[in-house]
């Protein structure tokens, strides 16, 4: 057993779960087998305990990092930041240059204001539009984190509907007094959302993520947009995730769809810890009525890393390249596929893009790749977050290591016993994405 | 005007409220004519945008630096993180690490979770006590950041409990629903916590600072301890702000009294963002039943920077240090105010201490004292919290400072007009922390 697995069966009497992020645990990727921690990091390679080397074309900090780890022009401003302390009595100015920079490149947006991560960012949002609306209900469709406001929306079993929207993410510990108020509505959907919004008087706003494991059908999002209008609901935009991927800030630029408000975060930093909230300037100054307020939102190093890695993007239009990679991953993806009569199934804008088998046996596929991709040195899955260090080379060989895996997944279809190929159990289902 | 208070102008304008923390704002401090920003900072010293250095003998970062700015060891092990890559799709070993040394020095404790901040450790220490007890009430007492289950207290203008508990803390865009699940209580007030308890079936939690503004009567955590035991239910106590300050870890050592669960932040990365949530195992292991998960948790600086900074804590014995210089403070604005015949309420345990002048003047007084002491080159109103760096000669020169404006004080209580006195506005009332 290396290190690193060593380590994890320590972390797991400390820390319920292993660790604070689901999609890192170990059982979701390769169960017993999973280096699970790093020493270093550059670009695209990652150093485990025991020194050994992988290139990630994986998860990437789970989309954390589009510049590649390490990013010497983000790490140099942080290292100035370290030196001359990352936080004292007086502000940072980076958090006002950053505002700045923000609102720069969203010019429909008036006011901002920032948290250390992505699930507190958007329980800011949902505050800030309830207290500028007075109304408390929210309609969603997506993931937008841990917090109350939004896994109240599972309440109740009997409530099919959500069940279905978000399987498996149990309630336990959400007041049953939220019951009823995040009502969760279906991607491309036209009619259900309007009859919400219609027929819900007391909706403060419709939250959703831009795109889903497809985009949106045409006329969706502007048939959204128009019913907010008519009925005075705000209309937030999650771009978390999917900021920064196929568009320099919101994924709605591509679209021409315009949010109330909006969240920015993951790679907003490149892996530094920032997440920013946006919104109208009338709706964003509704915060001034309501309290909200923390002491290490005032930390130097997230607005400086995203200041710098925002430069970055502009200077190498970082956007362009990582969809041009995807695309291309999407490509030979299929190309393998079809190379072997396998059938998969791909999902996801292209620079967040993967695959499912289309067997059964997908989830046992799945974990086999993981094993074997890890033998030859990947950490890689059924997807990739693709970073500017994803060049041509590594993809092609990325590629090259995939080919005999794929073969061999060839074999199992026509009834080897994959389970017999697995050095460990299955890996879990984890938390899916679902329309 | 200086750049600080030039950027502070512009802030205002892009970030609702000018900054991320109440505390910060200029207004609370010395509106118009604070420096607002700096460019860095050493030990207890910081230069603002314009190259003016200050000795900060106030808030010193409100109680994150106890070891003082820009400390060298901590630094040092954040760079090498910085240079390694601060965040990957393979997790840190240092949250590992962390987690065992805080629970090496919590022996009551089983289990520790992580966050990026004091509110949202808040808001996930309720949900795992929610989660564990079925129940949905939680009684508090003291400040508990700015998420739903705590700003609820406050909801309904007819409740005049909360209004008297923390006033000023506006309740827009907290959803109604939540009225009635925290329910506050007094501090040293045996019956009404005694009656809480006995008469809220579904009550999950009692949370509560350890002191407030001053220190437990004789029996009472013991009183409190006890109730829970008696009826199940979980006690918290939130030690973000009062840990490290009079303890190694939580401040309720000193009084013997343990907590089902805790929470520690601020300080214990000496600046850097991490809290952490640690409890008894059983309780701990009902996150695994929840929905608590976030990517910017899995961050390397904020562990790394703990573990670092605890150890200069534990060689130091940093809080025994700045307890010490803290009775020193008490013991000198008492004698300051006995020199000049002016009556100060003290208050705070000493690390964190504080005086108020007994004048209906006494916020234009606190305002003067902020201003001619930034004359003289200090940060200081009329609290400090201490850090290593403020030796004996630093507080001399500081009391030697302050010594001509108590002087002039008492003028102003002769009859001089304090209000001509001053170059700006008389600062807001700010937060308090009454009991």
């Amino acid at each position: 057993m290396g290190k690193g697995q060593e380590l994890y069966k320590k972390a797991k009497t400390l820390i319920p779960g292993g660790t604070s992020l689901l999609s890192k645990r170990p059982e979701q990727l390769l169960p017993e087998n999973w280096p699970a921690y790093y020493s270093k990091s550059k670009g695209c390679h990652v150093w485990d305990l025991d020194g050994r080397e992988y290139i990630d074309c994986g998860l990437m900090g789970v989309g954390t990092n589009t510049l590649g780890y390490a990013r010497e022009e983000v790490d140099e401003a942080v290292m100035k930041v370290v030196r001359d302390g990352n936080l004292t009595t007086f502000n940072c100015p980076e958090e006002v240059y950053l505002a700045e920079k923000i609102l720069q490149n969203n010019p429909w947006a008036g006011g901002v204001r920032y948290t250390r991560g992505g699930g507190e960012a958007n329980s800011m949002c949902i505050r800030i539009a309830r207290a500028y609306s007075g109304k408390d209900k929210v309609a969603i469709c997506g993931y937008h984190g841990w917090h109350d406001w939004y896994v109240s929306v599972n309440l109740g079993e009997s409530d099919a509907l959500a069940g279905h929207l978000l399987p498996g993410i149990p309630t336990n510990g959400v007041p049953r007094e939220l019951r009823g108020t995040a009502i969760p509505f279906h991607y491309n959907d036209f009619e259900e959302i309007e009859n919400i919004i219609r027929n819900t008087p007391d909706l403060a706003a419709v939250k959703m993520e831009v795109c889903r494991n497809f985009g949106p059908a045409e006329g969706y999002l502007e048939h959204i947009r128009n019913l907010c209008n008519e009925y005075g609901v705000i209309l937030i935009f999650d771009e978390c995730t999917s900021g920064f991927r196929e568009t320099y800030f919101g994924l709605h630029k591509k679209y021409g769809v315009y949010p109330d408000m909006t969240i920015y975060s993951k790679t907003m930093g490149n892996g530094y810890v920032i997440a920013a909230v946006i919104g109208k300037k009338e709706i964003m100054d509704a915060a001034q009525g309501s309290w909200i307020s923390s002491t290490f939102w005032t930390d130097r190093i997230g607005p400086t890393a995203a200041l710098a890695a925002l430069d970055v993007m502009e200077k190498t239009k970082s956007w362009e390249f990582i969809t041009k990679q995807g695309l291309k991953n999407k490509e030979n993806w299929q190309k393998l596929a079809d190379k072997y009569g396998l059938k998969i199934n791909q999902w996801g804008i292209p620079p967040l893009a993967g695959y499912t088998f289309d067997s059964p046996n997908a989830l046992a596929y799945k974990t086999y790749v993981t094993q074997e991709m890890l033998k030859k040195g990947y950490i890689a899955g059924t997807l990739m977050y693709t970073c500017l260090a994803h060049t041509d080379e590594v993809l092609e060989d990325y590629y090259q290591a995939l080919d005999p895996i794929f073969a061999k997944i060839r074999d199992f279809e026509d009834g080897e016993d994959v389970m017999k190929a697995l050095d460990g159990p299955v890996c879990q289902a984890g938390f899916k994405r679902l329309n």
